[in-house]
């Protein structure tokens, strides 16, 4: 099990030589063995799980392909509407979210052959960046137990590291799918804004909103990405773009590539073993024949500000209810940072919107007509101890918590794709990762850059070993 | 000159009975002589619309005709950007509005033949359903100085009214075309939300604004908004349906046509001479074949306060440079109502934008499900005199200014389609105006009903004395 890929194993189902059932068996047996560790699933769908499998294994047997991900079992966060499991978005109430129908990315990747094995463990509402939660336990880094998973996806980049599934599919709305995936070591993809349709999920901050794919490799990514992306009646802000092939394009040479290196903000106060290793990406990247240049990005900080202006003023909205009627259910953290989106003034909500609006199109002019794509770290340092990220008090928290995510957010602002990837390993072995980010919509390029880097590098293949 | 309609006199130039030229110095005549009183006109572009008189005419002469409006002069109201003409949205300032490119409303009409004699009076940045305006004069009511005209687009009402020019354009985010209309006795539309583009035109609630024409007749009206409806790439709320053929449309027989009266709310404390009307105009349209049914309509107070709050707020955004800057030099009353704005909260900003999409669904499925069109009055009583509704305190005159508009405003949250048209006269003379509601997009209806019933009655052929 350990072993596999998403791809490779596909293929292996394909050409028979492995089953589904025989999958699914062995990743439920790591499940019931690492997880009541790790704590990754909130909820284990045992008897859905071997139901599917058997009747894709029926179907192989027949000669009947549902798709590209015949019989390859995934787990997805715990905000996902899969009926009949509960979607309880990591707070104490098991069915949080209610919604008439089943997330489109997963019937997506249903229809194209997949198992869900559950449904997994997330930062309460999707708020909190390391994967520590009150009410279903906190996820440990299978790299180390007591570090942090990174968060909010922190039960799909442990499950994926632990080689619990497959793959995963995560949110991102400030970092939430490329934190955990660069604290565990594994690929992380935030589409383009309106890449893939978020109907089915949970919202959080819906202008920041983003549904991906985590995995082991850029090409199980890319995989996920073409089952799932493209538009959808249910989601009027899924793009109606033709969706790429993706697939195919990762062999295409990455010769002429532009990639800036952000020569600031990106790598100030960034620990140095961090800063180092996308350092050796880049050169890595040149060698492949790639052109890399220090870049000065217009200042992340204010994109950073403005995005934070309209999260909190979303979220606040989207979570009335229980703020209203059982804040007590929520953890202190989570509960103070919707109490101060009910703060936020409707001018000041609006005036964020059409600042973001004007920074993402100089955004864009300025840097991509400069470069192809850009480079930075994930994280300022490799996944924390726990016990050190909540040390102190609540201010001290917070502020942790903000300089902890301050290289993914601003992406989420300008809705630019975004892949995380591992790139090396910090001084005592913990993973490190990197941020490829690319045009609008041009998911195709970034996982290209990443393909090429890993094909030439090992790091994607190192993996933990959990408890 | 005032025995014109639009249509008519666009037929007699094509016919050429009548001059391009010989047009358009009347209506500068008129208004060099009546406009001192009725204070219509902010702008008046004696020199631009003699010039383009006189080329239509040689394009006349010569067998070219640029459109169906060649020759036909109107005046716009002073938000829309005509350049080299200063555009005060009604405020201290002569260039209030700063905006690249010309409206494309306007444009429309210009290449399709109509000369621009000028811009047009207007409550201070469009808040206020009277037309009194400190800075440019209060615009007079035609049919009895000292009587309101109606907003906020006043001198679009009241020059159409008072035969200074064939037809106008007008702006409506709460009732300001249609209030205008109703109080001068003319006939003016505020279509679907989306259907008309505001490119160029100062917006002041973005998500409730509307563009629409404003004449004598019907038909003049159906002329002119098929000149100017369609998707317009400078507007991305600008709808691509494809638009009717409004005028052609217009000869349909209306038999069997299912008319909605409003039982509740539209008619509670509306005047007796106004209920009166309406009712009245119930019964021609029943003579016409029309099926006339109360209806009891989903409570619009609630869309109305909902429309409030998202009006305020968006308001306050759009004069966020003038408040801070120099608030003084605005009117008291529209200062108080964009600062009562800045307090509204981003959470109930967006809980009042997610309300108002479920009503209007709701309104639209409940109510065009029993009728085709809703029939109502504009406003609860004919003109007012200006002496007695400045009368009192600042809270007096608000609730008085909300009473006065509220017939029209539930309509803008809702962003259906709203025909208002004369079908009576007051105990002492003055207009009364009645409102026709059709179905999203599907002005064709409003208008065949209007044009039937105008046809039968003659309302709208009682013209006024100016003084």
């Amino acid at each position: 099990m350990t072993g596999w890929t998403l791809v490779a194993l596909a293929a292996a189902v394909r050409a028979r030589k492995i089953s589904p059932l025989e999958i699914t068996r062995d990743c439920l047996a790591r499940i019931e063995r690492l997880d009541p560790r790790i704590r990754a699933f909130i909820t284990v769908d045992r008897t859905g799980a071997l139901a599917r499998a058997q009747a894709l294994e029926a179907d192989a047997m027949a000669g009947r392909w549902l798709g590209p991900l015949h019989g390859v079992p995934l787990a997805h966060k715990d905000l996902f509407r899969i009926a009949p499991l509960p979607t309880s978005c990591g707070s104490k109430t098991a069915e949080y979210f209610v919604c008439e129908r089943d997330a489109t990315a997963v019937m997506r990747l249903t229809d194209a052959g997949a198992i869900t094995l559950g449904k997994l463990n997330m930062a309460e509402l999707a708020m909190g960046p390391y994967g520590d939660n009150a009410h279903h336990g906190d996820v440990q880094n299978p790299w180390r137990m007591g570090h942090v998973s990174g968060g909010s996806s922190s039960g799909s980049g442990a499950a994926v590291a632990a080689a619990l599934a497959l793959g995963a599919l995560g949110t991102d709305t400030g970092g939430s799918i490329r934190l955990p995936a660069g604290c565990c070591g594994i690929v992380g993809l935030k589409p383009t804004y309106g890449r893939v349709s978020r109907a089915g999920a949970m919202p959080l901050s819906w202008s920041m909103d983003h549904i991906g794919p985590m995995a082991r490799t850029v090409q199980d990514v890319a995989l996920m990405l073409e089952v799932i992306a493209g538009e959808d009646p249910a989601d009027a802000t899924a793009s109606a773009r033709p969706v790429d092939d993706y697939l195919a394009g990762l062999e295409r040479p990455i010769r002429g590539l532009r990639v800036a290196l952000a020569d600031n903000y990106y790598f100030d106060g960034v620990a140095p073993d961090v800063a180092r290793a996308v350092q050796e990406m880049a050169r890595a990247l040149e060698r492949l024949g790639a052109r890399v240049e220090p870049l000065r990005l217009p200042d992340p900080q204010v994109i950073h500000d403005v995005s934070g202006i309209v999260a909190r003023a979303e979220s606040t909205v989207v979570h009335t209810r229980i703020l209203r009627e059982r804040p007590h259910e929520l953890q202190p953290a989570v509960r103070a940072r919707l109490e101060v989106g009910e703060r936020i003034s409707a001018h000041d909500y609006l005036q964020a919107l059409r600042l973001r609006a004007r920074l993402t199109r100089e955004f864009v002019q300025d840097v991509f007509d400069e470069a192809d794509l850009v480079l930075t770290p994930v994280t300022p340092t490799a996944a924390p101890a726990l016990a050190e990220v909540t040390a102190g008090d609540g201010e001290a928290i917070a502020a942790r918590m903000g300089r902890f995510s301050r290289l993914t957010r601003p992406w989420n602002g300008l809705g630019l794709p975004v892949l995380a990837l591992p790139c090396g390993a910090s001084l005592d072995g913990l993973p490190i990762g990197a941020q490829i980010v690319g045009r609008p919509f041009d998911e195709a390029t970034v996982l290209r850059a990443g393909h090429a880097y890993e094909q030439a590098t090992d790091w994607h293949r190192r993996r933990p070993t959990p408890p």
